[in-house]
Formats: C-alpha cells, sequence, structure tokens
C-alpha cells in the first residue's frame, strides 16, 4: 500500500520536473514534493533555471514548520555540495524531515550516493530507486554530459515516403505546413543549446537555423549555430553569417589552410575550430562532439545534410531522432541515408517515444540505438 | 433544418453500407433507411452480398405499412433494371414511399440517373447529391472496376526508415510483430480479389500468399495469387503452388517460350497470360490490369517487390498505399522506390487517410494521387 503510494508521488514529482524542460542546463530537471503522515501533499516545487532554488528547497520553504517529520520525495538524490546554492542535504536535515525517496542518484560520480549516504546517518529514513528508468531518462542530456564528456545527439530529417531528402534538383522546402514548422521551433529547436548542419545543406538551402516565435520573430536565446565545412567553403554571404542573433562555430579541417577566409570569418565573430579529417567520410565526429562539450553544448541537434545524418547513424553518435515522413514519392540520389549498409539484426534501431500526424507529414520519433 | 437531418440520416446510411465492406463485390456498398414524417428511423437495411437482398428492399420490407409516405435514405441511386433482384425503383413505387434522398447517382453509364428519373416520373420527390463525396469514396473499388475497366490498386510495403524494404543480403522478414501481421490478413489483405508480387519475391521471399485467420488457420475464400514472371523463372517447388486453397495467375512475356514448363504448371492448374513488354521496365502494368479486370478482379493488392511497386508509382496505376514503415535504417540498394525521379512539384503524393502504431512500426495509408 505505502509502495504504491510512493510510485504515486513520485510520478508527480517527475512531472513537475518536466515543467521546466530543455531549460535547466546545465543543470538537471528535478521535483519535489512534501507529504504528511496523512498523505497529503503540503507542498511542490520543481528548479527552474541554473541559478534558482533547487525543487527541494522551494518545497521545504513552502511547507515552513510543517515539513517536521514529512516525507520528501524528490526526483533525483539531493546535492550535499555548495553550488550557486547551498547543500539541499543541510537544508533536508534542518527541516527535521522524517523520510527521503529519490527516485535516482547523482550521475556526476563526484555525488554519486553522497547525498544518501548524509542523509542516512543523520538518521533519516532513505528509499532509493522509486521511478528509477523514468528519473534516468528525464535526464538523459544532463547524464550523457557528465557520464561521456559529450552532447546529447538528436536527429532532425524531412524524408518522403521513399527514404530521399530532396528531389532531384536537390529541392527539399516540403515541411512548409504550419503546424510541422511550428512544431520545430517549438518543441524541437528550442530545446537544444546547438544545431548542426554540413556546408552542403548551407550551399543548397542557405537557412539563417534561428529560432523564432510563433508570431515569426527572432527569440532571445538562439542556439549556437555549427557547420561542418572541412574546406571551408562556406559563402561569406551565406544568410547564417549574416543574421546577427546566435553565434556561429565552424569545424574545418586542419590541413586547410584559406589563412584569407579564416581571418575574415573571425573578424565577423565566427569561431573556426580545426578537427582531424576521418577517413573519406569528413571529419571525424567524435573529435567534433568532444569539441562541442568543451564549448558547452549538452544538447546538439543535427538537421543534414545526407552525408552528416549517415555519418552519425553509420557511427552510432546519434542519440534521439526526430523523422518528419512526408506524403510524397520522389526518387533519385537525395536518400537520407547513403552510410554502409546494415543487417536486419545488427542495424541502428528507433525505440519509437512519439507519432504524430502533421497536415502532410507524419513524425515519428525516438531513442537511436544500435543493436 | 430539414437539410440538417438529411446529412444526419445519409451518414447512417453510409455508415450501415460499410458493415460489408470487402465483401459486397461485384455489387456496390449501399446503406439505406425509412424514416418517418416526425423524423423518426422506421427501419434500416444494407446490402450483405451478391445474389442477397438490396439495402432499399431490406429497409422497404422491415417497415411493411408504415413504408407508405416515409422518406427512403440511401446511399446509391436505386437500380431499375433487372439483376439477380427485381428493380428496387419498383418496390418504392409500390410501397408509396413519399421521398427519396440520395447520395450518389449509379456511376454505371447504362443506369446512371436512370432511377431517379423513373421516380420522379411516378411523381416522388428525389433529392440528389447529399453526402455525396463520402458516398462515391466508400465505392471508389466499384466504380473504378465500372468506369475504367481495370481493377483498383492497393500497394503495399514495409519499409526502413531510410526507404528500403530488405538489407543488403535480401532479408525482409521485419514486419514480425503480431500485431501488424494480423492487421495485413485481416483489414487488408481479405478486403481484396487479388494479391500480385514480382518474380524477385518469389525468388527471394517464397511466400504462399495466402490467408489465413487470427488462429492461422487458412481462410476459405482465398484471393487469387499474381506473379509477374516475364522469363517464366518460377521455381516448380514454390509455396504459391504448392498451396492448395487459391488459384494462381502467371503473367509472361508474349516471347517467352519455355513450352515445357508451361505445359507443367497449365497441369498444376495455374492460368499463364502472355502481356506485351513495356520497354525495359517488365511487363506492360496497364494491359496485366485491363487482362485483370477480363477476370473479375475488382480490387488488387500489389505487395512487391521493389520493381513492381516501382512501376505502379511511376506510371500512376496505383490508387491506395499501404506503407509499414519500421523502426530500423539499413542503407543499402534494397530500395522501395527505384523508379524515375520527380520533382516535388510534381510527384506521387499520398493523402492520408490512416496512421496506425504497431509495436516496431508505424503505417500509414491513403489515395496515391499523381499532382
Amino acid at each position: 500500500m505505502i509502495k504504491n503510494r510512493d510510485i504515486e508521488f513520485m510520478r508527480r514529482a517527475i512531472s513537475l520536473a518536466k515543467r521546466a524542460e530543455g531549460k535547466t542546463a546545465p543543470n538537471p530537471m528535478v521535483g519535489a514534493l512534501l507529504v504528511d503522515k496523512k498523505q497529503r501533499i503540503i507542498s511542490e516545487g520543481y528548479h527552474r533555471k541554473a541559478g534558482s532554488k533547487h525543487a527541494e528547497v522551494i518545497a521545504i520553504e513552502k511547507a515552513g514548520i510543517r515539513s517536521k517529520g514529512a516525507t520528501l520525495y524528490v526526483s533525483l538524490e539531493p546535492c550535499s555540495s555548495y553550488g550557486k546554492t547551498p547543500p539541499c542535504v543541510d537544508k533536508i536535515i534542518d527541516a527535521k524531515i522524517g523520510r527521503v525517496v529519490i527516485a535516482t542518484l547523482d550521475p556526476n560520480p563526484k555525488n554519486h550516493n553522497k547525498g544518501v549516504r548524509i542523509l542516512r546517518r543523520e538518521g533519516i529514513a532513505v528509499k532509493v530507486g522509486v521511478l528509477k528508468e523514468e528519473a534516468e531518462y528525464l535526464n538523459r542530456v544532463f547524464s550523457k554530459h557528465i557520464k561521456n564528456s559529450i552532447p546529447y545527439v538528436s536527429l532532425k530529417a524531412a524524408l518522403s515516403l521513399d527514404g530521399r531528402i530532396a528531389d532531384s534538383k536537390g529541392t527539399s522546402k516540403w515541411i512548409s505546413s504550419p503546424d510541422a514548422r511550428e512544431f520545430v521551433h517549438k518543441k524541437i529547436r528550442s530545446e537544444v543549446d546547438a544545431i548542426m548542419v554540413g556546408i552542403g545543406t548551407i550551399l543548397k538551402d542557405d537557412p539563417s537555423l534561428t529560432l523564432r516565435d510563433s508570431k515569426g520573430k527572432l527569440i532571445k536565446d538562439q542556439p549556437l549555430r555549427v557547420v561542418l565545412d572541412s574546406d571551408l567553403k562556406i559563402p561569406l554571404e551565406s544568410k547564417i553569417l549574416k543574421s546577427k542573433k546566435g553565434a556561429v562555430l565552424i569545424f574545418t579541417s586542419i590541413k586547410t589552410k584559406k589563412k584569407k577566409k579564416r581571418a575574415e570569418l573571425k573578424r565577423r565573430g565566427v569561431k573556426i575550430i580545426d578537427i582531424a579529417v576521418y577517413s573519406c567520410r569528413g571529419l571525424d565526429l567524435k573529435r567534433v562532439l568532444k569539441a562541442l562539450y568543451r564549448e558547452g553544448v549538452f544538447h546538439l541537434l543535427v538537421e543534414g545534410g545526407s552525408s552528416v545524418l549517415s555519418s552519425f547513424l553509420e557511427r552510432g553518435l546519434a542519440d534521439y531522432a526526430y523523422f518528419f515522413i512526408s506524403n510524397m514519392v520522389l526518387g533519385g540520389d537525395y536518400l537520407m541515408y547513403n552510410g554502409r549498409e546494415f543487417r536486419l539484426n545488427r542495424c541502428p534501431k528507433m525505440i519509437r517515444k512519439d507519432c504524430r500526424c502533421f497536415d502532410n507529414s507524419i513524425m515519428v520519433s525516438g531513442d537511436i540505438v544500435n543493436v
């Protein structure tokens, strides 16, 4: 009976955490609630953004003296060290919380299980692992950053029914229905720190890669715009260089000289990072990801084109993908995936998380696993 | 006010008609109801299968003397000639029906508007065109047969996320989740008269193309199994030739001799039809469709492989398509569509009618239009 209530309250904590989806980096999302002995919710809180109060603290402060003896449900292990705010474990001990239920431990090896140990040492009953998988999945971007030291990578591609991303002339402006475009801006681009395209996409489509609100106005916090351009072919008149909102980062080959162009790009505020080439398939994406991690990128959205998407899939570097499958049959050579062949029993697979119908397309999205 | 009730009652008539979906060939689906002056439904009926009573007749007989002065709603123009049953217009006149509301006229040029004229000549008020589009769409298979003298063509294909229908070794058994397989058998194959594959599919997958119930048992009425085999390469030990349920029809090139094999196939009850070759792309599909029409096929399901599906799409001969998009990325040369390239503004497009999620795939289906 009590067990079931634990799950129920933790589900609430996770749903509180989700309110700040895509807004807490470099911190994780956390939700918390206090429940009294009669199983009534006393107070709730969630972490809104880096620098603001932690979820547990909000809940405890709201509850005041009613915190004493109450049970705290929190979706992530409370912090035990000084960051921008004092450690939450101190707050929990001071408030005389009776019991703490935690969904998952801090993925950071430095803090892993530390908060739990401190609380137990103080004689507080601690239960760990209620809705563990959900809580871990919630903070997968944060965890990957900490554990793997590379950004979490999402792919986004618009395909025809037959797997092409452009027609015979390279035209690809087909996600034209306002509902799909709005979804891309509001739900996909707005939750990432950086958007990446290959130089082919810049030359063919000349996108500005900026984020607009529903009225078409540029929003304040723009993601970093990243271009893979091994030969530094980017035209100086590209839209991406003209649009002043949002920084631009170009990855090029260490072998590429073009001193004058490098200087001109730098003069315009563009950052250039030299990367080793990975066989014939272009820049070494693992090194690119490591460099992006050092730039503070938690969540990278790769928008194309074909060879960039193919390289991420082929090398097993994609964590998630959004595929917008349009209503057309196109034929031709502009395939979304043109990398090496896989066998059915060992290929990149999507574990579907969402499926949506738009006017002229359906979107299917999910985790990408290589099994 | 009365107008709105007309729509409401006609919607009911169409939904009655749909109860016999896929079961009325060579007849259309028809639903009918009788409504009294107080707008109450007196009786309902629908056409169950060829040879059984027409929808109007069932409704009138159920109503008995209450038919007098009532309004008849019928989704298709009542027949005016002797077929397997006497003309419905006579029954309507005899029953002294007061008013007749019809969704759409008979698509057969011989009967088009004839029933309406007879009823009006008898002084019965007739209104035509209520929910016309819905009623026409309902009987699109029947109408195409009558108007174009070729079967209605549906395609079915299982694709990877990147538009492949098999992996590098040609393996394609991936719609393996029982829910998707059951849908194919119960909802797609069971509503067609014939299933077609190319010889490549026979050689690679060796399917039996039979229809099974949910317990895996072969059902009684099997669709005609059609193979496009221009060189008569079909192995005599193919499953399709071994399974006794369901007739087999092979289309081959008029140029193919292979007298001995022809004789052996005929001895086993296989029908062989010689067809002219259409350029380098194999047999002339228009002639194939005309021959299938003469064989009494109303609804053809084309199941693959790549070159057959491509030819139907390329030549604009597909009316409908079911695409099962799996969760895999495969790469390689086994593309679902490898025909000529189209431009975005002029290509085969799907007008989506349905989208369903299965365990490992999503299905999107709809009308195929070439615009």
